[in-house]
């Protein structure tokens, strides 16, 4: 799964950052009550408690069950019911059905977690195969995007809730954007290097590394803000059919689409539903839980464009990122010389290649540390539960 | 929505009834964890959680708010959260998302019912005017039909589980049929009383009582049983069309029917999910989760019929019933004289009289007492997640 | 399927008959063009093409294949295209797909039609055996139930079509009610005879003759009509959920139904689409194309009820009827005594009673002599492209 | 829309161009039946009447209507009727009722078509804006597409019928591919350029002209044969799910997908639909009427990869091409530079920029001459109804 093998770390680096990731998971859940681990209010949602124990029953299948001799399944089942969508693996339950499965409880898989935890720190504490490091390195980083989708698939199960329940009261502040003025970096024709190198982790759709040419062109240091939407939308945004895809305008229609996701009207006063509770909507952040059609339709409004994600990856150094997830332009397929790994990994990203378009950067739902410039995030056109918000070229 | 007024119910007989009704969907929560509460793994399922809360809100809505002065609502969010179909009170939540409310959590809702079971009894104490004690009547038989679908429902969400959770370990003996001699009982033709009469409780669909005619028939006294449903599946009947209504025959094709619902193979023995788990099929008990489309085919495969609701409370005394809720051939419509109460109680039963079909008697999961021969239960025919069965007639 | 056997009807009657009926759907074809024969714009609408071409298989296949030795069939692949639903006889194309089906054309399908009345004819000048009399007498009340769907059918594809196409100049006179003032005819408690009884010919389904006890009620003489509903609407009958069926007020609201079928607003004026164009709705008229829905909510408004089929029948000396079939409050099912016939005619009507309501009359599309005061025709509640009506009952 | 202008094209040429295109769309319809013009089986094929009357309107709608001073429309209800999807000008039919559309007549819609040629004919005898002769050549070329579509619905309209209807005996044999060997072509590494240039036509969709970075490829000189797809099936190439995407699996197992689109097995001999009626499958033809699905998954199984569009466009000199429609890996998405023209023409191709991949070449059905190497054409993922194909890449 990684470019390049991580030979040189060390095994107590390895077990400290082991230790580090899944605490992280752990710290997220303390707000939950065991009510808030069970409901999957749509098949692109997950349950919590699903999310930790096939986060956990990763490093059972991948590691413990592979590189331990001997090793006894805590539960049979468990591959069964945790196992997400690797078929090479086998059998598992229906994707849309996660959130009927009461048992076992919430207290028996925060106990199979630490059962599985115990049993990976002997593991790193003794000589571990290269192989094996890779694995354990993809599982952290596997578990930190469960980490952001914990997060956002959280913050739709309480969207539906009539009460706005509240995670964290200071997590409304998260995603702040500073008001530097807005600028357009201007970037040059020409050949550019895409795609990881070096020796840090990265997922296999972002390599091979591969010359890209590039026009000319400029791109905004700053992401476009609930003002902006607020104005395409006060101009008739949602119902001039020239902007939007033709699907999008179906989307649009049949969904009766009006704003973005989580905007509520109090009485006249713009809303948004937030991890910390129902909040008045800042017009300086940038905005968020937009789907791609509407990102496309705000550019078209603006006479502008979104960036490809060459283009994006290309200037990435020359704006800030990691407030929203920016979509661009880009639809998700491999990159010239893409090797789909061997086995259950090799289904990890190359068979979403089609149909989704690739979001760059990063989120406040985004672990510390977890992205990177190369990093490829992807999405449906339509979906909007994500963070995500975009970012203009001219 | 009673037929008879209760006059003559003395409050602290309410007050005992009232406690003793209450207390049974307690009894009956006690095996579940917090998270069973919480899913609604299809629209006809109903969460644990979601139920105790709406049995107690329909004490608060129908009987405190009305009859008691200067009532201070629990929390104003509730009647929006646990109003099931009434259109007269007010919004609701849309009936297919009540498996995403997690808060309140189960412990906030057993407070809510505390509280409003001591407001009860506060006003079980006073003088009630008859208005109110048909009122408390209604609304413990709501609970006890409440108390029914808790079983149903938990059983329906404990089957998508793969692990097959216990509920009890002795519910897989409930609803065992003693050996007698399956016989028919021959019964004249000529004029009968249909419908409630005389001073005890009924719902507003089993009035006014009012005189049929029926020709000559002849009822079974026993019901329907797993091994002589077993031979009509070895005989081919879920693959013979002309057994079926058109409508079934596509129900049977599109979904792939081959048994009744819960029923399993394991390495060829015949198995059925029950409360109390996975147990081997126990030929000689009623056959039980059919639809109306399988009763009514199992009946055309016999050369028999179903009873039609009249020809079933006609012969009620010459049988036992109680074990299975059984299908009439009956469409589910008023009686001749049916007047549908004034206000919110008013859609309890008349805006559901269409595309459904008559059950009469009453299951293992009916609370003791609870049914009686005039009790119209009513579903559409493809549903078979309740304990329906059938008897037969020819 | 009949009732009484024919036994007396005479070959050369029966030749006449045939010749008469037969004849019948030519007429109604004339005024078409080839490209009529064609579309089938719903499931529930058969092509004009498939009508006339089934209606001449089934006597090819129900007489000429079974009574005429050696028969050759005109063309096997006829069978396949052009069956209905008799899965006794074997494979059928698609329901929803004989909209795609071009070939044989128009030409080759009377073509078709023409030979087989001529081996008809050939057949019906000689001895008959009494089985195939009956068979050719159901065959031509079969077709006068197609001939009723040619036009019921034709005018919901022409109504698809934003230039209204006229049928006949003419046709949209027909259905027109004298003035007469409504009265409402009161009928006594008591023992009624319901179903056919007698020589003649009849379906199945009214079969047998039974008796049935009636309580108290009046009847209204007359249809209800157009201006009464325009005054249901504008009292805002479609706006009030207590009207309704639950399953009605989904209807409504997801097809957001405010008028019946074929009603136009034009500049603010009322018109209906007829077969004889777009026309002024003449409000002294019956109310045409209502779902059983809105016959239903329409009664609720009125404070009034739908007859059941059987208080209909009984009271159906005392009033004409003819121009609308009517809505009654009955499901349809079977009567006690009910035989479904051996073979491919046993699916005529028994696989059908489920889930539909009987309507009874007749309409300004049926042909003249095909109903009867027993006739029972039947659709599911939210259909409304029939000529269906409703009358009153208190 | 079109990316040069085309001043010098003389008046006279140009007339004889129009006479040319348009004869050809008649000239293809010569073997059809009035029936045959008239359905619409699936929502992504049009009845060739409303493609005959529809390519009429577009010279009525863009040049006539325009162009001629006091022009008087043919009829004011063609506009609605035979709009396709132009939002910017109104109202139009659903999209998929253009089936239950019998009027106009075939007849009437030839006589619009005859009208509108004549006006058209006097138009280009006259002085023409450079704007006009832009627009009539636009709508030459739209005609063409639709030439090709007219075939590829009517074969899927034909193939719903059980009698495998004959377009044009010969058919069968165009496409056919001559018997070199396959070879793979080397293309280095390297700057290309992509897009249209030059004076000819080309959609907005194929420039501005461009520069692409290529890494090393190889490409193979002929198409994947039916051959080769047989293998593909035998090896079990249905059924591995690691050949496919998650999506294309998903729809293999929804449809119960085992091979191309109008493939059948008679008696065990493998035979397929074509236009010329069912024959023997070819196996040293191209495969035919595969998705972009089964396109990868074969790839895949050969240890290889479709091209992207850059890459068959950069090799498109080295090999012959034209038989089938060849799927790339290349989402379809605007080239840098893109311009969507100003008003209805503007909806051409850049709405559609979603969701579809870009298929190269040309097929059979390809009108002469209207294909080029810079042409893109693009369907959804899972559509098969065109005459689309493969070609190798490793």
């Amino acid at each position: 799964m990684q470019g390049a093998h991580q030979q040189e770390t060390r095994s107590e680096d390895l077990a400290d950052l082991f230790d580090k990731v899944r605490s992280y998971t752990e710290t997220l859940c303390e707000p939950l009550k065991t009510e808030d681990f069970i409901p999957q209010p749509i098949v692109d949602v997950s349950p919590p408690k699903w999310n930790i124990a096939h986060t956990t029953w990763f490093f059972e299948e991948m590691i413990l069950k592979k590189f331990v001799p001997n090793y006894q399944e805590h539960n049979p089942a468990f591959g069964f019911l945790f196992n997400s969508y690797y078929n090479t693996i086998g059998e598992r339950t229906a994707r849309d059905q996660r959130g009927s499965i009461t048992r076992p409880t919430v207290e028996e898989v925060f106990a199979y977690r630490r059962a599985i935890d115990e049993r990976m720190n002997e593991f790193l504490q003794g000589a571990i195969p290269a192989e094996a490091i890779d694995m354990v390195i993809l599982g952290l980083n596997h578990e930190q995007q469960h980490q952001e989708l914990l997060l956002t698939d959280l913050k739709y199960t309480f969207s539906q809730n009539p009460l706005f329940p509240t995670y964290k009261e200071d997590f409304a502040r998260v995603g702040m954007m500073e008001s530097w003025p807005a600028e357009f970096v201007e970037m040059d024709e020409g050949i550019y290097g895409i795609g990881h190198s070096g020796e840090g982790f990265c997922f296999d759709n972002e390599l091979a590394r591969h010359k890209v040419y590039l026009q000319e062109y400029s791109i905004c240091n700053r992401l476009v803000t609930n003002g902006a939407f607020v104005d395409f939308i006060e101009d008739g945004g949602y119902t001039r059919h020239e902007l939007w895809h033709a699907e999008g305008w179906d989307w649009v229609n049949t969904n009766t689409i009006r704003s973005p996701l989580y905007w509520h009207d109090r009485d006249g006063e713009r809303m948004h539903y937030t991890l910390g509770g129902l909040r008045p909507l800042p017009l300086g952040a940038p905005v968020c839980h937009v789907s791609f059609y509407e990102a496309f339709a705000f550019a078209e409004w603006k006479g502008m464009r979104l960036p490809t994600e060459f283009e994006w990856e290309a200037a990435s150094d020359k704006f800030d990122w990691g407030l929203r997830w920016e979509w661009t332009n880009s639809a998700y397929l491999p990159y010239p010389g893409f090797l789909k790994p061997i086995g259950a990994v090799g289904e990890y990203n190359g068979k979403f290649m089609i149909n989704q378009m690739v979001l760059r950067g990063a989120s406040a739902a985004t672990p510390p540390g977890h992205s990177r410039q190369t990093y490829r995030n992807f999405f449906h056109p339509h979906l909007r539960w994500q963070f995500s918000g975009l970012r203009l070229v001219k």
